[in-house]
């Protein structure tokens, strides 16, 4: 599961794996061309059919190798040794260095062919500001809004009912998908993917307290704006705020997953990748390749250096100086056993003096 | 308050009840039939008017029986009979097994009493593909888009600015409220309802790391869909990821909040209900009746069996293997107080050798 | 960073400070008149260029006073006090009480500069009911729905893909950005600002047990509604549901960043002001001039005095009855670290009672 393409598309195996080829990536079937099945699509061990191509990246799923009833199976060099002779097997081994990158490479292959080509240029019932400018192979569905001074440049396809605001720029090849909101001056870099729902560029979160009126907020108007790098992906729902003074910036092949919150004048670095559900408050910084776990939050003004991990559900309310993983998530239990000791932490710094006291006294 | 009916168009009390009868619902009213007032609304025994109906569910809200304006009260026989005799209420008591699930069924009538019919038909302003089929009784609404493929069953209701992609379908007499998102594939059940802002379909998050550039991540292709069953409620901007390979999938009765995200793969059992701001990572599995509460998380590739109950703001870790109550908030406090005993938890490890080495002396 | 306006259109220093006069708030400008720059932006100290303006509110930045170039810097009479003579900075002194009030008057007046002012009037795509009533000053944008019986006051600006519902009433002066849903019945004062994807009016969440199928749940229509007060703004992506039976309300002055959860039959008081993805539970009661910090949680039913302050990742889970901050957010570590103290928190009331009979014993 699933089948993508039906028996009469579906490629032999070893014309499948050129896609890999034609990106610098060998593989070595182990069976004769003769021998060769066609591919209809990609499974996991567990699931695949006869006429599918599976793979085993996380070696504990490897006892699933002898009951996959996949076609064939991407495995390293180490796991092809380890395994009997190939006639034991049912499945053609496929061997290659990084199987979870050839999977990658030929589900995107799958994804293509199944996909019909965007229509290239405007659907008659978006409304386009006159001097926007949408490049002729671009395409742009139902219902948008394209206003004044935007620019789409080649290959972009831009989903129904999105709204793309006064002078925004969205680079080559970028895909928004439906219902995607761009204010007024964001800009996108190239190969961008961005899904439906997501808001970039609304004020951030700025008041000064108005000494006029008791615990009245006067706004702050956000001057900033977004700019995105290019080969970012950025989840449903997801949020990025416009900046203060100075812009949000995001920098080339960061991702981020759904529902995620970035607020004014955050900077993420390259190839950071955070997970869903997080929110990183204002004028935070973020460095090159960090991960960060769901629904983790990192309070603002803080700084991360590069190659920083934070796990799902921590609360980072200080800067991190060094690459690492850090963690600070409170375990949970059974209900009654919780309570009894959710009683003690509100306790600790009595108890810390108790026994501080009576060791002291031994 | 609410009152929902002009006078001339509210019920008498014993009419209204036959919405009960007709469900198998029995009520018993305490008084002749030429003493019952017309209903134009529901209300809690705090707020509701002399011309509305109320109920005690909860009885910890017993004492505002004393007090209320209400014209007539949904109780229990118990409450019924601990009451005095009903010449001493201002109130006429309807007495019934379960006062909730009858404000319920009210609740509902009234709802529908005072909601004009949808009209059947697609708006002129939807852009709608040739290929789609739309039962001529669901009703399609202004701006919206549906794609090719994409098949609407009788009854259905499709509010303003939804877009339904290519190949979806929807069962009888689901409700998508506005600027509802489906993308391609995806298929939802019948009788079910879901609110403006959800995105169901969008691609999971998963990347490979891409040996070519440091630190750069390859996409890997969502191929899987989502399958939702019947009588599923999502709430507004909830987002459900499509899967990788294998379809995430909500069964029969599941109940989504707000703000929600299911990620790709997540399986989700019967009747399970999940409050908002909930995050479910991938291929997480959750049993059937079981209850999240808002703001809890869940970690990916987790078992969890049927009924459990998961308290609000709960950071799930590992798979639970037994139902019951499940908990993991760390107590909050004053501020100063708060930072004496947050200071301990991270001296923990040391305070327990201290403790050990001391008692061991003792 | 950045220029607003290019040097034509960019006004002297003491034209541009006359916005501040206007509105009752006092400066003074340490420099002869024949001096005066023209200023076409504004920018912090650090990254202000030589034709803005930027301003000293925080003490721990005075340094950078030292190396800004920015033209002139809004400070107060305490920090001017203690600077050398004037003739040895480079920038021209604005002296005020509140430097950063006066900052957020001048970027108010710039971004109104740099805004092209919308055209009154409701857009040839947008859809809108016969017998809504759209006041001719407003301006209702492309693709938009208004249905039957909407009220748009004098003043309104309805961004592009808005879906105003029956009944919904939007008093003068207020601002919706594109994608804002309002369900039927939701009222809004005069002078809010509701960006893109909120979603306000949705069902509340509430279901009752229905025991006529095992795990069964029947759903309680929502009869309330949502009313929100003047001056309020409400971010991206934001949800507000409507009251079950009274209504969901927000005073006047309200403040709620993006990506928040506002459950039914909350209350929130005036001036209070909540950071991005917080979830407010049912039925909860905040106070007015509270703040609560981003990620916090609170449980539904409590009620929150007036000027509480919540700190960020904190989850509330009883009522507060006296002003004040309160924490709870559990600190982080490098992740070893981290290990070895969560361990302990597994075993607190162990550890508890270990210590209690040690010191017995002493």
């Amino acid at each position: 599961m699933p089948v993508i393409l039906d028996d009469i598309h579906a490629p032999r195996l070893d014309e499948l794996l050129k896609v890999c080829e034609a990106q610098g990536v060998t593989t070595t079937v182990t069976a004769r061309t003769s021998e060769l099945p066609s591919i209809q699509g990609l499974g996991t061990l567990a699931h695949a059919g006869p006429s599918e191509i599976s793979f085993l990246s996380n070696p504990k799923y490897q006892s699933q190798l002898a009951h996959t009833r996949a076609a064939a199976v991407l495995l390293t060099p180490e796991v092809n040794d380890a395994l009997p002779a190939s006639s034991t097997t049912g499945f053609i081994r496929v061997v290659c260095a990084q199987p979870y990158l050839v999977y990658a490479l030929l589900a995107r292959w799958f994804d293509a062919a199944r996909t019909p080509r965007a229509v290239a240029g405007v659907h008659p019932s978006a409304v386009v500001a006159d001097d926007a400018h949408i490049d002729p192979s671009a395409s742009v569905g139902a219902q948008c809004v394209i206003e004044s001074g935007a620019r789409i440049a080649a290959g972009c396809r831009i989903g129904p009912g999105c709204v793309i605001g006064r002078g925004v720029t969205i680079d080559t090849d970028t895909v928004l998908y439906a219902r995607v909101t761009l204010y007024d001056g964001v800009s996108i870099g190239a190969r961008g993917i961005i899904h439906s729902g997501a808001v970039i560029g609304a004020d951030g979160f700025g008041f000064a307290p108005d000494p006029r009126a008791q615990g009245a907020w006067f706004k702050i108007s956000q001057l900033g704006s977004v700019n995105i790098g290019n080969d970012v992906e950025i989840g449903a729902n997801t949020t990025i705020d416009r900046g203060a003074l100075d812009s949000t910036t995001l920098a080339d092949g960061v991702k981020l997953d759904n529902q995620i919150m970035v607020a004014h004048n955050v900077q993420i670095g390259a190839h950071t990748a955070v997970a869903a559900c997080v929110g990183i408050a204002g004028s935070t910084t973020i460095g090159a390749r960090c991960t960060v776990g769901g629904a983790a939050m990192l309070s603002g003004h803080l700084q991360l250096v590069d190659d920083v991990h934070i796990s799902g559900g921590t609360a980072v309310t200080s800067s991190i100086n060094k690459p690492g993983r850090y963690t600070g998530v409170y375990p949970y239990a059974e209900h009654t056993q919780w309570q009894k000791n959710a009683a003690v932490v509100s306790q600790l710094s009595q108890l810390r003096k108790r026994i501080r006291s009576a060791t002291r006294t031994d």
